[in-house]
């Protein structure tokens, strides 16, 4: 199957070299910056384009791995005829692409990813939807290559998935990254609180989280709950959060 | 070394299997409650008790592994000489034990510990301070017995580690409870998320979480955003936090 990918990003980046790994024939690369089309596609060996005028108009699948917002715009200018045109994002409908061509569809692969760090996409649920089920077949041979878990969902339930792994990864980091800056604070080693994020992850893949919750609020500690809001008076965002936090957690147990 | 362990959750379980794993001897465990006293004492062959003043006084360590109320209380109604007693609260000042024994300290395990989980201890930092330095000398060689990591650290940088820890695991696995009831409500299932939530953990103890940060938030993807607000109407709370968190991931990135 020969591809053109659109986008140099992180998710670009990881599906480009996960289709390379597995002998897919991507023919180009595009994206607006020609410094990191030609870094792409380096690593993809094959070529970079920036105008959208270049694009191989005899590849046999178009996979826009771009942001949310450039999607329709770029989908709009390509001449695809009626080859396959499929976007790689959680929140946005598969239907932004139906002006553009008569096949098209989603390509997503729910995982945190990022250009600096490799990836073993054989774990990466890949969820795939498509206009019609010759296209939903191709797209599921194709992510059957890449990954051992393929899951044909349609826009909601993947808008739904894409919001659980905001609060999950996203927020989750954003939680990592407090838990630096509080040790940096008292130059304490971010590397004690390491085993205790390893092992939060996997009992939350063993166990149904709220049943395993630990920690002041889910013990009512009013002691430790006011010392730490003391603490955090540097941090006024901190202190709000810690509150509400600690309220939805006393609420979920109930 | 003869033990006495006071407590029957959480981490009195894990802490007491685990001395009982290293053939530490431990001669009672102390709980409110009988069925529960007997139930730990069973697992780790010794006498369960219920009343304070069948303590034996002949032992050489009193571990206090209650909850943070009940520490201070049960420190002054025991009979322990001068025979070294530690509690296991990662915010309470060491100090609250001076008033009941010339030898003091704090035995901390920085872990997210259940009843019904096993761990394995060897992963599990031990955080130490004692009166001086002979008890800490002590405390030391039992919590090198059980861990790889022991830190001998004071009250406030121990309530700081606590703080993090509240962050990176209490919030964090609220977090997995909130991405489990997401995807229930939509008949997804939660082992799809797996995966970014064990990769996230992993990338997290390999890179500096906030270099490494991906998500609508960090991209600033408006659309994506308000999409999400709107889905979580039947969440106000979770809105909320969606929008504070989102804002925060902004400001850190600056």
């Amino acid at each position: 199957m020969r591809i053109v990918l659109f986008g140099t990003g992180n998710l670009a980046t990881r599906l480009g070299i996960a289709l390379r790994e597995k002998n897919t024939e991507i023919v180009q690369v595009y994206g607006r910056s020609g410094s990191d089309a030609s870094f792409l596609a380096k690593k993809l060996g094959c070529s970079p384009i920036t105008s959208l005028k270049e694009i191989d108009s005899t590849a046999e699948l178009y996979i826009l791995a771009v942001s949310d917002a450039a999607i329709a715009e770029i989908a709009s200018s390509i001449p695809v005829g009626n080859r396959i045109v499929v976007h790689t994002a959680g929140s946005i409908d598969m239907d932004v692409l139906a002006p553009y061509s008569d096949n098209y569809g989603v390509f997503y692969p729910l995982q945190t990813l990022s250009r600096q760090r490799e990836i073993d996409f054989s774990h990466v649920p890949v969820c795939i939807e498509a206009n019609n089920s010759s296209n939903l077949e191709i797209l599921h041979q194709l992510a059957s290559l890449l990954s051992d878990t393929v899951v044909r969902i349609g826009s909601d339930q993947r808008r739904q998935l894409h919001l659980a792994a905001v609060f999950v990864c996203n927020f989750v980091n954003h939680f990592y990254s407090i838990g630096e800056r509080l040790t940096q604070e008292k130059q304490l080693n971010f590397d004690l609180l390491k085993p205790i994020i390893l092992e939060t992850a996997a009992k939350a893949t063993q166990h149904s989280p709220s049943t395993v919750q630990t920690g002041p609020a889910v013990r009512d500690s009013k002691i430790v709950m006011d010392q730490h809001i003391k603490m955090l008076s540097k941090h006024p965002d901190w202190q709000k959060l810690y509150e509400l936090i600690s309220k939805d957690i006393k609420n979920l147990q109930q």
